[in-house]
């Protein structure tokens, strides 16, 4: 049985014992809306106490760490490893990871097959605030479909694996699917961008002049289908103030164009 | 028939006509030794002829991009397009996509399952000028396989198939898999880095580190397995004079640290 703990995952058993406080080493596991009462017996949903119980084969003891989502971290002591209802006694609120400086909003537009599953895991990873799905004119998946709602809890599952993985204490907020102009309508970012190809009927921006703009507080970036945004679209956010901006000659992958734009830009703005 | 043609991806022969020469305007396709004579009727191999006869359904007369994958790039017509052997008549070098100004090579551990395409894919993507193999000791694929060159075709299609989606007219080199000691020996970069994260043993230089560094010519990258470098890894490079650099305080996935830190990389020293 112990063998199993032998692995080199992030987060495995072997790594808990004597280490001092870092997410990294730490089993980490999702409870929203965890009280922050040192002392208080918690109790798992069932997903994370089968992670803990059968993935992890946790141990009566066994240090943990426990986040709501919404950047509130504690370290805690397992009591019951049972894969329903796996209890722990909270030990102590410990300062979480830190949260870019520059909030992030990714409105990418949904994307075919399991491509959009991606950019949930790895605008997490990356440090996104918030995830849009946007219903585009061109998506390889129909309207109707990108619009249902049905994939957001896969999303937000996917989320929350990603954020157990990375160390983060916060997910990202996913919002329901919507059509480009009704997103453009709520956003309230600071800075809007949009990626876009040199071809789509306005010239982008190229990255290296952002690096001479003011760092903001909050940042939008529209990332396309895997068709790309049309020429209407395109003119109807630079007409609401979206900047077009282009990552340079060669054309990305959809769901790969927004993880490369946001570690462009963390890195040009020194928020990684 | 025509109907196959209706959809949005770039290279879609709908975008061939009428169009000046643009590497995403123009369905790409792959002739190694391709010699620079205009005028000259060539036949692609049987992959390419199946992707321009079945894929695209070219017909005669179309115009369509051929690349060598050392660089050149030609616009060529049409002539014959047949599943097998299908021909085109050269009609102008173009100028092609620029190539990054710092040449730089991923140098990056073997990961298990389509790990290692995915990183072929990217990489090619975000314009590495090579990719090695590196059979690191932590790997969830046992050594032995990683070692096993039998899969190295594979990651050269996708980076053939990667470099026509994206616009570059040259291949990164793909390298045989080697241990990390071999590769140290023999790489000649003029900057050699190595992701790893903080709890390694040693202390990694933060990414905004690098900002205030020289641009290099050329620059190595080595990124880990999924269950990261060994200590004795990571003191055998910086022994060798590689430094070891994090990108903060968020763990990535294997499969996309390398990724994420050449966009990051290229965006610090302006060569998007």
């Amino acid at each position: 049985m112990r063998q199993a703990r032998a692995g080199k995952a992030p987060g495995q058993i072997g790594r808990w014992r004597g280490a001092g406080y870092n997410p990294a080493m730490h089993a980490r596991f999702y409870l929203p809306g965890v009280p922050a009462q040192p002392g208080l017996l918690v109790e798992l949903p069932d997903d994370e106490s089968a992670h803990l119980a059968q993935v992890l084969r946790a141990r009566p003891g066994d240090i943990v760490s426990i986040f709501d989502g919404a950047g509130r971290e504690f370290t805690a002591r397992v009591e019951r490893p049972s894969r329903r209802g796996a209890q722990a006694t909270l030990l102590a609120q410990v300062t979480p990871r830190a949260e870019r400086l520059v909030h992030l909003t990714l409105a990418q537009a949904v994307l075919k097959g399991e491509g959009f599953d991606q950019v949930v895991r790895d605008a997490t990873m990356a440090g996104a605030s918030a995830i849009v799905p946007i219903v585009a004119v061109q998506a390889a998946v129909a309207p109707a479909v990108a619009a249902r709602g049905r994939r957001i809890d896969r999303w937000r599952r996917i989320a929350v694996s990603s954020a157990k993985q990375c160390g983060r204490a916060s997910l990202p907020d996913i919002g329901e699917p919507m059509a480009l102009a009704r997103w453009l309508d709520q956003d309230r970012a600071d800075a809007r961008m949009l990626l876009a190809e040199p071809a789509a009927g306005v010239t982008p921006v190229p990255l290296n002049t952002i690096r001479n703009l003011p760092v903001p507080h909050s940042v939008s970036l529209l990332a396309g289908p895997e068709g790309g945004w049309t020429d209407a679209e395109v003119e109807l956010a630079t007409g609401r103030g979206v900047v077009p901006l282009t990552l340079g000659a060669l054309t990305l992958r959809a769901d790969a164009a927004g993880l490369v734009a946001m570690a462009a830009l963390f890195a040009l703005w020194d928020v990684w």
